[in-house]
């Protein structure tokens, strides 16, 4: 078979959370000021106490709500698809599979946790929601799903993909959602950083800061993160408990299980419902990659550290390269982000994902030869899991085995990042030593 | 159920050749110089003969290749999804369904007749294809296919779309073709059109021109066509085939069938399987709809004329506006060709298939409710197909019947005409009476 497909009726109706079975635990955040563990109290101002609970939860399973499922069964489950073609020219003995999520309507897996986060927002009575978005990947998600459960949506788009990627505005502005270039004068911090940076190309974490700030000061609004907390990593175990499934049908089960990492939440949503698997003694290597210009998991620090450049959301324990990092403007939007999810840090910690550091040019390279032989154009941030899957492949690749990744979106509205590609116009950026040692100089002290 | 899918297995295994069973046959194409029928011989400096075998086959059923079949495999079977939550927002008692073939690699169901087309010619030790494009789907469709399968690809692309569509052209680079605009100063007939009308913003009869003078002008080149002919038509059914299987599934029977038509192959591919239904007894209507910008099936003959602006094609038995009409740059450029595919002109001719006419803003209102509702951010040309169904749905809303259209593709590289259209820069273009009268007096005498 050269795909694997599940019925609405086969797809999973819990969420797998792996906090209730990583060995080394996890961490509290931290409230900044006392730096004591943060309860869910104070949290309650920017998220619904829905989200809240599932961000604290250690339950194993936990119940995907209805009106949520009817909503990911627009496209879930995703295909599962053999990459047969790549694999033979490749000339490798590896069976090499992919998790097709570029089929939601967005073209990436954003919309698992958007929809999820609209729905309990909305059943709390929530009317707004702000949040940020890098390559528009989880802006357009958060449109869609705000838009389904008829809520308002505010956008701070970092302003180096609001100026590259036109059609995201006009897709989240299709849905009806609001769209800001961030920095912006429209916030305190937007404002601060602006007339400290006045020509910066904005980041993920100048854009958490000013969607933070807005949810903050108004009463009917909440906030939205797309990655890094544990409960979009939960909502997005939908993708690897629905991989389990159909690499059981096929008759097979990976031996590497590979993602790209920006906050985590593709890679960890693909690999955390194999880590029971790993920890019964089977044999399988989880390996997120990342790319050079923001290596957060092989260069940063495991420390308490903001989200956010302003400073204002909790400290939480994970791989960073401190608040104050501003990554080159990659054309990744997505992996342009200073820290990275807990869970995915503390797998790291416990020895059980590896972290792989790749270069821009290599992973379009990669992402032109998939392109090529499976015909289907992968995002920028997705050519970073499909080189490392070709890494592993080639490694030794006389030797069968099966690889397994995350096809996180595709590049259809990415498509100016190929065209610099093909122009020669992009190049490799080195690893950022001076910049990143200046930025973990700044860490909290805890 | 949200969606029906089908396994890889489930796929058809046979194309369904309506030909075999249209009630009033197929006239012929004509040489247009001795106006007699045209044999195979003189197609075959253009065609594969295993394309032509199928143009003039009336074998009701004929085998996918398996190499065909592996390449569909990527995303086919497509799902077949309810539109619940346009339902809901339409207060309808009809049940809508919509065959998802947005799920393609490159957005649409084009795919369906590209890989086929190029498989052929590969067999046949073809080296380099050409083909026009409006929209820019087919283009990218046939950049993936003939990618896919070695081949060498030209596309021409209409001058409108070139310039308001650069991430289509972006697609077919990163697979590789070459994208010319049309009019090219590369053709003769680029040429001379261009000499005549120095401000043409192209248009398909135009761009088929070109594409033909480039291939018959080649020995290792030949040509492809992306709707219109019946081999285009054989290979689109496979939408209808599985949409038959899924219905089944889901336990209904479809009373109307609606698709939107420029050369009338997604159309067609969705509603012929279900002919046979309707000439066994079956209640089952037919609508297609196209704009009133280019009304080929409302205001056009039917008659013998050329396929393209240059008068190089054979004479197709077709609903005509006439080979000299250009119509305004609407948006949905994928509807703007002045012919009909024969088999959707016989069907019209045969009272099986009802024409509906519908403006371009009305389209553009219902694809925004689409997305709004059902998450899905439809191609201009699809907004057509769905206008039609509302329309349906709504003529008696308390009606319980069922509609089934196809989603033949999405916007998301279309961002650019939703931009205009929520700007308020689209307007509805009238019926073009005098120019349709003008052009239809240039049909060839037969």
């Amino acid at each position: 078979m050269k795909k694997i497909v599940l019925r609405d009726d086969e797809m999973p109706t819990q969420w797998y959370n792996v906090v209730s079975d990583l060995p080394g635990g996890l961490r509290p955040p931290l409230d900044p000021e006392t730096k004591q563990p943060m309860g869910p109290e104070k949290l309650a101002a920017v998220f619904p106490m829905g989200l809240l609970e599932q961000e604290m939860s250690d339950q194993r399973f936990i119940d995907i709500p209805e009106p949520v499922s009817e909503v990911l069964k627009i496209w879930r489950p995703s295909p599962l698809v053999r990459a047969t073609k790549l694999e033979q020219a490749l000339g490798t003995k590896a069976k090499i599979f992919f998790k097709n999520e570029s089929v939601s309507p967005v073209g990436s897996h954003k919309p698992n946790s958007a929809v999820a986060q609209a729905y309990y927002n909305k059943r709390e009575g929530v009317k707004r929601l702000t949040t940020e978005t890098g390559a528009g990947q989880w802006g357009s998600a958060l449109s869609l799903a705000t838009n389904t459960f008829g809520l308002e949506c505010v956008v701070y788009m970092v302003r180096v993909s609001f100026e590259q990627k036109p059609y995201r505005k006009s897709v989240m502005q299709t849905f009806g959602a609001k769209v800001i270039a961030s920095p912006s004068s429209e916030t305190n911090s937007g404002r601060a950083i602006r007339a400290k940076f006045p020509d910066t190309p904005g980041s993920l974490g100048m854009a958490i800061s000013e969607a933070l700030e807005d949810a903050a000061s108004r009463e009917d609004t909440k906030y939205a993160l797309g990655s890094v907390l544990n409960h979009v990593v939960l909502h997005q175990s939908i993708i690897g408990l629905e991989a389990k499934k159909q690499m059981k049908i096929a008759g097979e089960f990976p031996d590497v299980v590979i993602g790209c990492c920006g906050g985590g939440s593709n890679f960890a949503g693909l690999a955390v419902p194999f880590v029971p698997d790993y920890l019964d003694g089977k044999k399988i290597r989880f390996v997120g990659t990342e790319p050079a210009s923001c290596p957060s998991m092989t260069a940063g620090a495991l420390a308490y550290d903001f989200g956010d450049t302003a400073q204002t959301t909790p400290l939480l324990y994970m791989h960073t390269l401190g608040h104050d990092f501003i990554p080159p403007g990659i054309h990744a939007g997505g992996l342009r982000y200073h820290g990275m999810a807990p869970i995915v840090s503390a797998l790291i910690r416990d020895k059980i994902v590896e972290p792989m550091r790749l270069h821009q040019l290599e992973c379009f390279e990669a992402g032109v030869l998939f392109a090529r032989t499976e015909g289907i154009i992968p995002a920028p941030e997705t050519c970073h899991a499909i080189r490392g899957a070709i890494i592993e492949a080639m490694r030794e690749p006389d030797k069968p085995q099966t690889i397994l990744f995350n096809l996180s979106g595709h590049g259809l509205i990415d498509m100016a990042a190929y065209d610099r590609y093909f122009a020669g116009e992009l190049h490799d950026y080195d690893y950022p030593e001076e910049e990143i040692a200046a930025s973990l100089a700044t860490l909290p002290t805890v």
